[in-house]
């Protein structure tokens, strides 16, 4: 299954929000992610960021799609670059 | 189409960018919207865009599907108010 998530987390809570998404997605945007999950693995991380979210003023918000053909992706202006590879 | 797109704009030029996006698609969390969208209008709103950011500084990423039926949305957390509406 194909998944785009983003979140909008808190400063002080966003730094182990993004180690978490990091375990399980590609990183592409300050607060975005995607890649291949299966249905098992996607409840495994929300349950895990539901531990780290305050659920009154932080979201996260998973798309998912069956196929990614269906979607297309278009990037303008800076790409994440490859110090993401090292972080 | 349906559209996705994601910014991650520095602070002082995210107020125009907001500004614009919301002219197009729906503002479903701090930096991410939805909705439906001709190609043209797409190019319109990216051509716009792009006089907003700083290439080297700032990203936009659109993601396009064909039909919105292929994605399921899911919502962890604060959901956006109604306060969006009047802004």
């Amino acid at each position: 299954m194909y998944i785009i998530l983003v979140y909008d987390i808190e400063e002080k809570r966003v730094g182990k929000m993004l180690k978490l998404c990091r375990q399980y997605l590609n990183w592409i945007q300050n607060s975005v992610f995607e890649g291949e999950l299966t249905e098992v693995k996607l409840k495994e991380l929300l349950y895990k960021a539901k531990d780290i979210m305050n659920i009154d003023k932080d979201s996260i918000i998973v798309f998912k799609n069956r196929q990614e053909k269906w979607l297309d992706k278009q990037v303008i202006g800076k790409e994440k670059n490859d110090l993401d590879n090292i972080l």
